[in-house]
């Protein structure tokens, strides 16, 4: 590490979920000049020793950088992170996240930064709620330089968001990709999925599925039966399967209207599944981009020059 | 056993199914003499001993009875049972299905015959198959003495058929039972489930939310930020799930316009499950009513009388 590398930190952000670690020292304009990640998100912390992971994790970092802001994002703000940072609702724009970021001490005197989540309500009520994927969200608007736009972020709990003004006005979650999992791992459609075939062909039939009638619980028993009258092996009845609840998903969640007229529908997530999802949409008449990789880092940036703005510091 | 009792025995029915085993001595009139229930499904039986198996379950049965017919439904005509009989299209009546019985000759020595299942296919040409359900409904409508009915059969693979003239004219089957149990085993929604609760209100709001934007996928995550609300605890976030998925499966499954002034919709099936699908079939203003108890025992005794006659013997 030079010298030159470390005087250009303005703020350090860090994306901190789940299952997974990423931190990003960022230059005064939002530029990544290192990123580290690991597998090493709050379930893999033992004994809740925060603090203890972050100096292994990114020490070397906080000495390098001692009086830049650091932000953190993520599951870390929840209730079974390091501290509760409560939910806001929507709309909320960067300014509101900022304003809404909690202080948080670390055991070697520095203060730091958790932002909030994010939470909206559906029209009969429902609460729905995100937590790290609301700063990615606005880092990517900000870095594709629009102040609207409808945003997916596909994965376990796939996340559907419309900005509006430079606002998160409201957001949808599809619980996709663990109900995929757990279909395909717990009931009798994993006696005839062959789990690492993949075929782009049956993923594609499952989609064109999506749409007919009977809906999802229906759709699923067609994958066995069609398995039965040997119309669909175990290499195709997994990508089918997958295209089967991916349209559903996209089914439900694409606003209406949306046609190839409308703005594309921005992709933000790993690269595979933002491939299937283009796909997916295409199929169904769609238009969809590939949003920004480094939305999360975008996004704490962001947020860090609010919180310095704001607070003066 | 009383000589007069045997004396009466007509036929002989087995509904032999995945996980049990239920046996029926009928009479002329196909009234149940006597039944036997046990937990020997195909899977309880080791090394495929199916003819051990029966001897062990209705040997005393068979030896008192020795030239009725004997007539067995159920998986145990599948690929995974004693003998395949292949599934015979729809439409179908008591006779189509007499028709396509396969005789199958016990150790013993002694004929006994095993009943095709049905098949069907929707309008997009995806194959769906029922196995021993299409006995219950061809004897649920004999026993109610109509000639048209939707039926529907609730469970892990739940069944809605459509009978026209005594025949089968088409069904579906939905995963309901069998995907709400893989999503509250083996999602986050479980740890947010007290699964030993119940409560009827939860429930029935489940069946309500079931109609909302957003489809199955999005409402699975609602039960998740419900809970992390405040707004839906544990003791009633089982009852709302059911409610979800078994609402979504009454919508996408319940015949255009049915209504308060159609044919009740005729539920088969075990009597808990019976009465949440009429609750939830209320709330969506469709009538239902219960169907007779013994449909499987009628439609074996139909069967065998159709055997005997057909066969001459």
């Amino acid at each position: 590490m030079t010298v030159a590398e470390v005087a250009e930190v303005a703020s350090l952000g860090i994306d901190w979920g789940t299952t997974s670690f990423r931190a990003y020292r960022l230059d005064a304009g939002g530029g990544v000049l290192a990123a580290r990640r690991a597998d090493a998100g709050i379930r893999a912390v033992d004994d809740g020793d925060f603090d203890g992971a972050l100096e292994q994790l990114v020490g070397d970092w906080l000495d390098a950088s001692p009086d830049v802001p650091v932000v953190m994002s993520g599951m870390i703000g929840s209730r079974q992170g390091w501290l509760e940072a409560p939910y806001l609702a929507c709309p909320a724009a960067v300014a509101d996240l900022a304003g809404a970021l909690v202080p948080l001490d670390l055991a070697r005197g520095r203060r730091v930064f958790v932002a909030p989540g994010l939470s909206t309500r559906s029209a009969d009520g429902i609460p729905d709620v995100m937590r790290g994927e609301e700063v990615q969200i606005l880092g990517a608007v900000d870095r594709i330089g629009v102040d609207r736009a409808t945003l997916c972020l596909p994965g376990s709990h796939s996340k559907w968001a419309r900005v509006e003004g430079g606002r998160v006005t409201g957001f949808a979650t599809y619980m996709t990709g663990e109900a995929f999992d757990a279909l395909r791992r717990h009931t009798i459609l994993g006696s005839t999925i062959d789990h690492a075939a993949w075929d782009d062909a049956a993923f594609a039939a499952g989609v064109e599925r999506s749409g007919a009638a009977g809906g999802l619980l229906h759709h699923l028993f067609g994958v066995r039966a069609s398995g039965l009258f040997g119309e669909l092996d175990p290499a195709r009845s997994g990508a089918f399967l997958s295209g089967l609840v991916i349209g559903h998903e996209l089914r439900a969640a694409v606003p209406e209207g949306a046609s190839a007229g409308g703005d594309p529908v921005v992709l933000i997530g790993e690269a595979g599944l933002v491939r299937l999802y283009a796909e997916a949409l295409a199929r169904l008449g769609i238009p969809s981009r590939e949003g920004p990789s480094d939305a999360a880092a975008r996004g704490l940036h962001r947020l860090a020059t609010h919180a310095t703005e704001a607070r003066g510091s």
